[in-house]
């Protein structure tokens, strides 16, 4: 309880992330540009030529969407923050800043393992330092709830790592051969979703459980003084 | 009861909502570009010719504001969320955030059918989706208040099939004349002004008649965890 | 008491509001470019020449800042939100998100009366359309506290009235003389500025006395249902 | 107590200074542009030459993380705002919205010492408004929460004075050697560091004092009226 009660409040670290991921999720369409100067006959058939424009704009919305999901669902059981949560943070922050770059990257040079690479190690690296923020919150309930069980705790740190490792292992696959990274990219981001589908029912119960243990009227009023 | 109590609190899935909206809202004017090395005497002409740009702004500001004002009329009575609700929330912003690549299309193509379609289509499928969303959260109260009523949900579940239908119908219509099709969007946008300002008042009465349900303390307590 | 509760919790339309003005602060930057390739002795020369650019970067961010403190201030004692006072705030988002552009043409185009006529309406249509708001939100203690004094809510009122007659001025004396148009634009902003530094005490003195009113208590339940 | 009971809430002015540390810090990002028009054999090597780039991505993203970091937990133990705090804070955004300009600046000349001065002087300008400001909050315990020990204080503001002196020792070594001047402004990256490293703790620990004092409750009821 000593630990909880010398975390701080967590807010401000939830604002700021959630800007950065709406402010990544937004500039992503600025990769997509009107032709100009077009007759109404010629647009139809230049706005088929940006297709792999809008896939790779969906694709890399739906990266950004899954990452800013993910950290929803794993720092709802997280209640305090500190300095070391905090500039792990930042770090995570850092690799979600460079997708607008990494995903146009991609876009233009689909092909190229070295392209696939650079995409790739950013999701590792957010996903790598995202473990670590995880496992420092976690270990002997520094910065959750004293409620939250160790199986699920447990079960969400081997996602978080199956996660990081396909990252690294799509990287590495991409050198193979660029169309089996790219299918590896995707099967990562489908396993991930659904990896969020199982779980977060599964969160929600501890939060509830949390909700409902007998200090937790106290602990609801550290949590307050934000 | 049990269902508002498994269901997540859903703070930060509305800040990076009205993060992104905000960021949207805003670069709408990065399309308005200043003409450089004019004469004084030649401004006020060139300013002139800008005209369409600052309709399409101020049309597009309309949309994405009327966007904005209507998820905050209907989630202002949904408490809880979960993953369903959030990965349907970050499906509507996908379609939010390409409306300043739309709205910049249709600027540039007024009379075109196909940029007409882009830009109707993308409110259509922001408005489906949210449809759905909607559908997700209030079928057996699932993540509203219990206290909400059946009829008030049936109203809200019209308005927004109307609205949905009204994209569609303005898409079809473009095809058979853009002037057409143009004038459809703006009754489209008139309509759902005047139907929120006809529905607020009864969501807000809800929601006051909700706070004074004898649960409510209970059901409070739980949202106030985030 | 019964409009009060009828209101609606108005947390989202502040995050909104404070997005728009956050992204707005920070666009203005974009006007500032760094000179290329240049040599290192060329470079402070170079660096000089931006010095206009510089005044209008800081002559419009603090435009900017004043319209959030006085958005601040006025808001902080308006506590509930409804159909109207929405649509009045996004009508006035519409109007501060021109100024990126409207700051960027009085930047390039000092000496013109015109550019100084769309600066200056682009804030005078911002300041009515905020009067008419506050007008909307006190009138009854329509949104406001009922505690709040009306004779702090007619000097607010008088101060709003001579912000917005200001702007107005400042465009027509623009078309007399452009250097008497930026002179009455930079008395506008210190006058607005002084009246906030005498007024904020008055705000916040009203604020605390409402929190220490008998039915605080009931009230600040109904705020809380967010 | 008195002076406490007087400010205001503060929540919004964290959210538009948070809002505009994350805009700045993915306004970063546009200064990595993707090359064009490259075969996949020529791609490693230009991206190679990107190299410096993205270290100075990392330094700016660094510094402007450092910023809010602090910002963070020296805003943590002011609970109050007035005018004053407001007008402060809005300078310092002033100066934070200019690193994107003044990081691509030093990018672009990272051997110059005016481009190092103009990167540190608006760093030093930040951090010396920041000081006032902190001198403003705390001085009679105006803003922070009476239980705030002054020993704690004494040390943070002997932290914040230091701090601004190395960005003002940084430009000055930076005109004797260039080199100098980056080495001084990693040291003074490192040490700020450092030091939040060491006086988190001591923050949180005062927040836990303050939570448990007596009236805290009081003081509480006033913060939430927001």
């Amino acid at each position: 309880m000593k630990n909880v009660r010398l975390g701080m409040p967590k807010d401000r670290v939830d604002t700021v992330i959630d800007g950065v991921f709406a402010i990544v999720l937004t500039l992503l369409v600025l990769e997509l540009k009107v032709p100009e100067g077009l007759s109404l006959q010629q647009l139809p058939g230049h706005l088929l030529e940006l297709a792999p424009k809008f896939e790779v704009y969906a694709a890399a919305f739906t990266c950004v969407a899954i990452g800013w999901m993910s950290h929803y669902f794993f720092a709802s059981v997280i209640i305090r923050t500190d300095f070391t949560h905090v500039a792990l943070n930042m770090l995570q922050l850092l690799f979600i800043s460079l997708v607008p770059f990494t995903a146009a990257l991609l876009g233009s040079y689909i092909d190229s393992p070295v392209a696939l690479a650079f995409f790739g190690l950013s999701a590792a690296a957010y996903a790598l330092v995202g473990t670590l923020n995880w496992w420092h919150c976690t270990r002997g309930h520094h910065l959750t709830h004293h409620a939250l069980s160790d199986t699920l705790v447990r079960d969400l740190t081997v996602a978080l790592c199956a996660y990081t490792g396909g990252w690294f292992l799509t990287v590495a696959l991409g050198f193979v051969s660029p169309r089996v990274g790219l299918g590896s990219a995707i099967v990562v981001l489908i396993v991930s979703f659904m990896l969020m589908l199982v779980m977060q029912p599964r969160i929600a119960a501890a939060q509830a459980e949390a909700e409902s243990a007998p200090d937790f009227e106290a602990e609801q009023d550290a949590l307050q003084v934000a």
